[in-house]
């Protein structure tokens, strides 16, 4: 059945032969040595494959359940959390004077890959507390960090996100949740949130909620939200659990996919809540959050697509049907694995590559924030702002787009649900949606990121692709291989910013209209980035002897199969640009 | 909640504007004027919105059950089934000496589209009794025709295809189920079926199972392989219902989705059963089926994309969030629909412009197949039998995308099972899988039908696109907007024909490699065919005075979106396609 392990030569391989971790000018990144992280990372993919991914199908098959405003979660849910918490898993790259490891949040993302393969609804119970965590360290006051961080850090009160209502979802200037202030200082919150991840269950003593709503008086629209802290328990002056607050499930959703997970609708009920920051300025302590969790679902993207592949693999190794038509290349038994036929090849190398790419641009971005934090470096700030959108957009639809790839490897066997796959492509599905739809995402890169401060940080992009072409070129095959067609591609990338800058000052329909292209285009250019700079490390590392030669050697075969194969996708994506709104809005609404 | 109205409009379009089916010179088709086929069409519309579209979340939510190797279908399918004979929907095109109607297949397949939209698991119970009824009527002797095709015409008998078992599927030399010939001349069938769609259910006193199984001391592997008539009751000589055969079913499978199908392992134990055809030349009587089922898969990969797409309109028409960035759609509302932003149009238009073209040559392949049978046309045999792998495996994965696309127009609450878009999506995805997983129709586009009859049917298909552009090309509107993209698009496809030719000689990896790239390119191609002769059609239709210019009009927009927008995408393909087997087979299996 379903199997999985963690990617470690990978994961390392991303960390040190292609980020440098350890070499980085970023606070606390010397300590981050080959031995370490593998020590970490081995614990993590072990606490994956032995706890977490046996209880994936649990959490899908039982679902959640709501009887009486408790949420159950599925069987063995509560044991696995506790390991979580036992392991420091939830605490790692949290602030030590809140009881954190204090340890990079890269580190945090790796060894929080693993988990999402193994069971991402699951994980998303962690997960959602550390987004909620970074709003209240970034935005709350001292009282507010003293009272919840520390019990946030180890998981035992968890972490919810509050932004949707019924009626709006990206639309968040429409929002009716009405905070109404008292004498005390504290609100009372009144209204409806849907669409609420892990917003009751039954593994933590507290649920901090995180809630988005409008204190009466003030503008109009989106400038007029405030963030408060809703907890489930009121919270004594002792740090005791206080009084049941105003806040109730008011019903579990069923899903395509993530029922290990509980979305929630939540009723709020003159519940007593607390400013996070200034009042209407809510939006901006959400966005800290949404930036954290929209890297994390970008992650999710490609992780589901990971665990995916690994058993598509073994399945394609495994199953014999027909006979390679060159020459059978297992002449003894009944018929050939179907790994040997050309388009399964052509599969798995599309997912491989990939995948691969996928792991090294999250790190990447990682690695950017850590800078941005620990250094104040504003370069490395606008950057990952550029990558967030690409990550959470791309990097999700392509996940999907590969568990259903690998779901196709199984043939009727991955329709079924005894396998495992439906799973992966019903969960993976999700990361579509959720912390901004992906056409928001594409809206956030051309509508905002690309002009944000000037456009500095588009060109600064684009100089480092054309930086690192240029002090490569002299390498022939990697010129052949990895440079030329980055080069192609990040060319036509330009190419479509131009047409926007030019197109969209006559109509901004002409680059709306491109942006969904735009980035599925830059997502191509950065991935293919990604692999001209792992294939110059791997020649590096074969050139200095590294003893791997075949993982190697596989990672420049599989680095060249993208390029040839999926950077062609470009010019496609240029073309669709290039028509501009005319097409896409030639029909009256009422013609559809 | 999910809404379905039958796009007899655009159905009666494709019927009469572009395949002027009362004009063609097949037997049976000059009565099938505008008025008649409205008629039929309205009424097969009526019955999907009204009978089977209720049940369609019923089906998904209930699903089968088995219990004491009895399986029930889901409340309310027993009904709807008695009103589906009720009406003849089940004989249109069958031979009216067995009780059909005899009207054309193309008939029944427009008839199908709406069955197929409304409630696509429902809708397999009669689907396979009617390819169940092919391989009998083409294949089996007249006693076996007078003996079961009255009443499978009827579906009071339903049928089922038995192909697959747990250790081969694609692979069919590898069957082990046996047929032990008798001395009556029946034979005694053992082993086990899986994914057996209707294999066991409440809607007909008796199923018909036909069976694939080898006759011992035959030939080895696929050579070897019978036909067989295995009925779950015997019948008597005079018609009425004998003893219970030795077939019944172990399991049903839990699925992904179609729900509402009993998808189930069958157990032969000593069954008798009867020969179909000639021993050993069981698969020549099984592709009988199988061809009329791929296309029928094609057809249920874009009637579930066109209900998700009504779904979706309704939703981005209705859904009021953010405002038009140019100026507000809806002033005086808080926020305008959804469907003025540039992105969501892009997406309602890719999901139109596909399914419109789907259509049209899903019918016009079911009009060559008319041709075939009723005028012994060969290359009109030729020709639908090279499309009908490209109609199954581009039309459903394209499908499925688009019913993913459409999902994601309702954001979170696509996700969520109520709104019913999770659904389609999940449904849709069979449509890949079975008949044959697209990767078999690849292989079986690249591999067996560019080269049928020395490559005759590719080449004629070239021609009649070669031809079709060079008669119109006068008209300039329609050679900018349609026929150059349709030229460009044409060229791609042959160049990848003659790389095919010139290194697949060499290496026939080299073929296969593209195989699937080759099958989307020659969809692109097709659906730019269709778009093209519907642009002409329409103004045609607008330059005749037509009323219903809106119509028209829209039609042409779409089209130029498709051309614009969409056949770029094959010069995408071709550069994938020319890299050839090397990056594909680069890796040994064990380093992926």
């Amino acid at each position: 059945m379903p199997s999985y392990t963690a990617p470690l030569k990978d994961m390392q391989f991303v960390l040190h032969d292609l980020l440098d971790v350890s070499g980085q000018d970023i606070p606390g990144f010397s300590e981050l040595d080959r031995d370490f992280t593998a020590a970490v990372l081995e614990e993590s993919g072990k606490l994956a494959t032995e706890v977490l991914l046996p209880l994936n199908t649990v959490g899908d098959t039982e679902g959640c359940t709501l009887e009486n405003g408790v949420v159950r979660t599925p069987t063995g849910f509560d044991d696995a959390f506790e390991q979580m918490k036992a392991g420091g898993w939830t605490a790692m790259d949290c602030d030590p004077d809140y009881g954190g490891q204090g340890l990079p949040y890269i580190m945090h993302m790796a060894a929080q890959e693993p988990f999402v393969s193994s069971n991402m609804a699951f994980n998303m119970y962690q997960g959602l507390t550390h987004a909620a965590y970074a709003a209240i360290y970034f935005h709350g006051s001292d009282v507010q960090k003293a009272t919840y961080l520390p019990k946030m850090t180890t998981c035992e009160w968890t972490g919810t996100m509050n932004l949707t209502e019924p009626h709006c979802g990206t639309d968040l200037g429409l929002m009716r949740t009405k905070a109404v202030p008292q004498e005390d200082g504290s609100y009372r919150i009144s209204g409806q949130k849907i669409f609420i991840s892990a917003g009751e269950h039954d593994l933590a003593e507290n649920i901090i909620h995180l809630v988005l709503a409008k204190i009466p008086g003030g503008p109009e629209g989106i400038k007029g939200v405030s963030l408060f802290i809703v907890p489930k328990f009121l919270v004594n002056e002792d740090g005791s659990l206080g009084p049941r607050n105003g806040v109730s499930c008011g019903k579990i959703e069923e899903k395509m996919g993530i029922h290990g997970n509980s979305t929630c609708v939540m009723n709020y009920d003159e519940a007593t809540g607390y400013l996070v920051g200034e009042a209407h300025k809510g939006m901006r302590a959400m966005f800290t959050m949404m930036n954290e969790a929209r890297l994390g679902v970008g992650l999710q993207g490609y992780a589901q697509a990971e665990i995916a592949y690994q058993n598509a693999v073994a399945y394609a190794t495994d199953r014999l049907q027909g006979r390679d038509v060159v020459a059978p290349q297992n002449p003894d038994g009944p018929a050939d694995p179907i790994i040997v036929h050309p388009d399964v090849r052509r599969n798995l190398m599309d997912q491989k590559s990939f995948l691969e790419a996928a792991r090294a641009l999250t790190y990447w971005c990682a690695v950017l924030i850590d800078r941005a934090h620990k250094t104040e470096d504003k370069d490395a700030d606008g950057l990952a702002s550029l990558l967030t959108p690409v990550i959470k957009g791309f990097l999700s639809d392509k996940g999907f787009d590969y568990a259903v790839a690998a779901q196709q490897v199984y043939g009727g066997h991955g329709y079924i649900e005894e396998w495992g796959m439906s799973q992966y492509a019903r969960d993976a599905r999700i990361a579509m949606i959720y912390e901004g739809a992906n056409g928001i995402q594409a809206l956030d890169l051309v509508g905002r990121k690309l002009g944000q401060d000037g456009g500095k940080h588009i060109m600064g992009f684009f100089e480092m692709v054309k930086s690192f072409i240029k002090e490569n070129e002299d390498d022939a095959d990697l010129k052949t291989g990895f440079l030329d067609p980055l080069k192609a591609a990040s060319k036509d990338l330009q190419a479509a910013g131009m047409y926007f800058m030019a197109e969209g000052m006559k109509n901004p329909h002409n680059a709306l209209a491109g942006s969904y292209d735009f980035m599925h285009m830059m997502g191509h250019v950065c991935l293919g980035l990604m692999w001209a700079k792992m294939a110059k490390a791997a020649k590096s590392a074969l050139a200095g002897g590294a003893s791997d030669t075949e993982f190697y050697e596989t990672k420049l075969a599989t680095g060249r199969y993208y390029m040839a194969r999926q950077l062609p996708a470009t010019a496609m994506h240029l073309a669709r640009i290039q028509t501009g709104a005319a097409p896409v809005m030639a029909l009256e609404a009422a013609n559809f």
